[in-house]
């Protein structure tokens, strides 16, 4: 209730002149008009009145009570059509249908007109539903700071269907009030031919911002990355090297086969349902894809590879049947010399799967956590993810955990695939696309220690608290190493801040979840001053190894393994 | 035969007017002259011709037949004590005596009159034996290059011990053309009172450079270190806690308790026999210290610790018992909550004995290779090295490789030593020893990727070979992680370069020992003009986990985990 209030204080606090006028216009309708009195109450006027003193004090504590409630899980949904019309209607129900309403005493715009408006410059439009939306005297006062320049020029719908604090009547009333049109839109047409491999694509969350769309992959916006320790399906990166195929859990058939040179070679498979009558094995793993931060590698020098920002990256529990109970029940012992094939239902063009292979030493170890996943997050796999069976190997960069998986190989070679033996390898920085013998480089397996700051963004105008502003993000070691700890300077290095971890008590070796990490990060009046500042993260694993400190030194041609100190610069206001 | 040639070609060549003049002097004295001229046969002279003429170029190749032989294990000895006077010697037997019998033509000198002259100002003076040499005109011409500078004011035995090939009549000859006088040597009186802890402590191989005397912690010199894949033992870095104890093989015991928070609670003993009847197992380990490179964090800042080179390592084949064996037949089972506390026969003042834990699931997994190790490269262990039973925790920093092991506890906590509890574990660079709190860092177990040029050393003037040095290190990782590459680059990172490795073909994970790495760097024009240069070393292990780029960001108040870029300043001539 006292969150309620203020925002309603603070949003008149934070009007500009255009706005105030609006909302005095829209509410001289009726409706309006009621619902904004019922949000005044008389028992209010005292804290209104305290608001109004505090002003700035004022809107700074809305903005944390914001970012803690941020900082909580939350469910996601896919915005809802629109439902048929109610009967009865209380009025935040009704004002739940105003984005959804054409105001005929407004003009339309068209998806480009909106999207012209994308910077302070040229106004800052933004739609929902078929609202438009000018609201650019309001974002420098957006309690969640710069992070409506996400929406800018664009929806707000999947933003606000994930932060559900916007949905009150106070802010809708809000919204409204900048209302300057309704949208005129035209679906998109689906032009997939018939009989295309990528006729059947699935539907992905309109957070998930593509690196490329055919083969699908997309990363969600980061600072929604850094919210939730479990990363939401609908959120989680999607990386694929092929069209999705289309599985039934009827047809879903995995091959197992040891072959001759592994020992007594044999062959069988199993159906779903066998796979899912086998102990149940739940394991907490964060997924990262090889070329992960690559955009911010590409600034020293172009490599090959999709332009992934930070947000190649997700954190799961995955539950499935242990790949050592059923190595183990075929008879597979270890062999240190052996290694262990998956084949995808993804085909390329020649009809050859999608593969990938890892040393049998880690399918064996108990302590190795490899699944034949079912579920994520306790939600059957969907689609982009591998449904219905995706193999999960822990602490190992993503190319291995090979989706629709549908054999398994003990073969006393690697996987002979193109993204085994020709790419997902390190090289020196020296090295160029004339001299490269992919030959001579190891498959990328366990990944390096990296860290990433999620919250504030890139050019982000972050407000100063008490001379300290809020920093978040994740940090994550391959190889099941726990992270340590993280640091972050504002001062190029000469002081270090220790952030607070939030990371799952599993044992180290065994540690295959990503690390939270959140600080109040001191800044001192000088560094106000000069209203610039560049913040860096380095996160130190629990063998000691640390992110080195800058791309230079480890650029390599395809762009992987971009684990670099995180160095994001914001202005402070 | 080709190789003895040339040295006495070269040596000709090299020589100044004042060696030229001594060593016809010498030769006048009728035994000297007769071993001349015998390595002067005629078969050689279209060779010698040639060598001279080619001048500077034969040194060259001079030059890398010697340094191609370092690079060959060689077997270490103690310099021997002069034996009973020969019968019937032959010429090259003779010559052996030479630097053990006082020449009455020359003048005596102390040992402080020879250490006065230790670089080219005050003329560089070394001996050998009895003998004091001259070698001031030499040393620019060594074939080793600037090695010789590591005795400069010195005794050059315990090097000439381990570069045998020193040792023949032609470089014998030339020594002692440098002969200026006679060594009068007092021996070093032992003042160990009768009773004192330090009473027994063991005799030390000359090389071993002290950080400290007592507790004795040493290192070998890194030029050396690099030479050998299996460190010689005699070489082998040493580091004690405390005095060394006295433990005969009959006496020995060790026991291991199961404590009851640890499942069912139990305690046994074994004798020396009886660990040496179990399956003996042999694995190749590089063992660490935490403090190794600590003098270059030091430079940075001050830090609190022994100030170690590079030379705080060695790599060893060890064997012993499985330490999972012996558990496993205790009726020990994987427990992730649990450890495994080792306890040393090495007593404080307080008679607390030195001790460290390391996880079960170390101890207990087959791939981690814990021993209970009784031979070091073949080899009883020797006291310095924990004779009679040391624990080798493969990729573990040593601290917790405890020596002369006399109990072993699996307990449901850390062991509660100071070297457990209260060193070893890293910090923020802005931790201080105001703001420590040892309970909030892991002890450190597996140790980061690292590596050490060993050749050349800094501010060795090194020669430039048709545009190529020659330099070579080791690299290793802990936690069992291959060495994937190491790069070398000479102009600050603009163009980098990979050398060639030479490791054991281990498995990923279980690659225990280290890596020597060489490199045949090129020297651009520019570069040579220049004269000096700093070559930087950085290796990448399996995880492609790489060295920081500089101490400045991972300085911590104890020193430990020095594993930055390795950067050596040489002049080129």
């Amino acid at each position: 209730m006292r969150l309620r209030l203020l925002t309603t204080a603070s949003k008149q606090l934070s009007l500009g002149n255009r706005q105030r006028h609006r909302l005095l216009a829209t509410s001289a309708s009726g409706q309006h008009q009621q619902e904004h009195q019922e949000y005044q109450p008389g028992g209010s006027r005292a804290l209104y009145a305290a608001a109004a003193v505090g002003g700035i004090g004022a809107g700074y504590w809305l903005f944390h009570e914001l970012d803690k409630k941020r900082r909580q899980p939350v469910e996601l949904a896919q915005p809802q059509k629109a439902t048929s019309s109610p009967v009865a209607l209380d009025v935040e129900e009704a004002a739940r249908l105003w984005h959804k309403t054409k105001r005929t005493d407004l003009p339309t715009y068209s998806t480009e007109d909106v999207l012209k408006h994308d910077k302070p410059d040229t106004g800052i439009w933004v739609t929902y539903g078929i609202g438009v939306y000018d609201v650019t005297e309001f974002a420098p006062n957006h309690p969640g700071g710069d992070k409506i320049m996400m929406a800018a020029g664009n929806a707000i719908d999947p933003f606000w269907a994930i932060y559900q604090q916007h949905n009150t009547l106070d802010v809708l009333e809000l919204l409204e009030s900048f209302r300057i049109g309704n949208l005129y839109k035209v679906e998109a047409i689906e032009n997939d031919e018939l009989g295309s491999p990528w006729a059947q694509e699935p539907k992905r969350h309109e957070l998930l911002k593509p690196a490329s769309k055919r083969p699908f992959n997309a990363e969600p916006p980061i600072s929604m990355l850094g919210e939730h320790f479990y990363t939401p399906n609908e959120l989680f990166y999607v990386r694929n090297h092929l069209p999705v195929p289309c599985i039934s859990a009827e047809d879903y058939e995995l091959e197992l086969e040891v072959e001759a040179g592994a020992g007594k070679s044999s062959k069988c498979t199993f159906n779903l349902d066998e796979i899912k009558k086998l102990p149940k094995h739940t394991v907490t793993a964060a997924i990262m894809c090889g070329g992960n931060r690559r955009s911010e590698m590409t600034r020293i020098k172009p490599v090959k590879g999709l332009s992934w920002g930070a947000g190649a990256v997700g954190n799961a529990k995955w539950a499935g049947a242990r790949l050592c109970d059923v190595l183990r029940a075929q008879g597979v012992e270890p062999d240190e010399h052996l290694q262990v094939i998956f084949e995808g239902a993804d085909l390329d063009p020649t009809a050859h799967p999608y593969g990938a292979s890892i040393p049998l030493s880690k399918a064996l170890d108990p302590r190795g956590d490899v699944v034949l996943a079912y579920e994520m997050n306790g939600q059957p796999l969907t689609r982009d993810h591998g449904y219905p069976i995706r193999v999960i190997v822990p602490g190992t960069v993503g190319a291995r955990n090979v989706k629709w998986l549908t054999r398994i190989v003990v073969a006393d070679h690697e996987s002979d695939s193109h993204w085994q033996q020709n790419d997902y390898k390190g090289f020196s920085p020296s090295t160029d696309w004339d001299t490269v013998d992919f030959g001579k480089a190891q498959a990328i397996q366990a990944m390096p220690v990296t860290s990433a700051i999620c919250s504030p963004m890139p050019e982000e105008r972050v407000k100063v608290d008490k001379g300290h502003i809020t920093v978040y993000g994740y940090a994550w070691s391959g190889g099941g190493r726990r992270i340590e700890r993280v640091d972050l300077t504002n001062d190029g290095g000469k002081t270090w801040h220790v952030a607070k971890l939030e990371q799952e008590n599993e044992p180290d070796g065994r540690h295959y979840g990503w690390s939270l990490w959140s600080i109040r990060l001191p800044v001192t009046d000088e560094q106000q001053k000069q209203s610039e500042l560049e913040i860096w993260a380095k996160a130190v694993d629990s063998a000691y190894n640390v992110q080195p400190e800058s791309f230079e030194n480890i650029w390599n041609l395809r762009g992987v393994l971009a684990n670099a100190y995180h160095k994001v610069k914001v202005k402070l206001i």
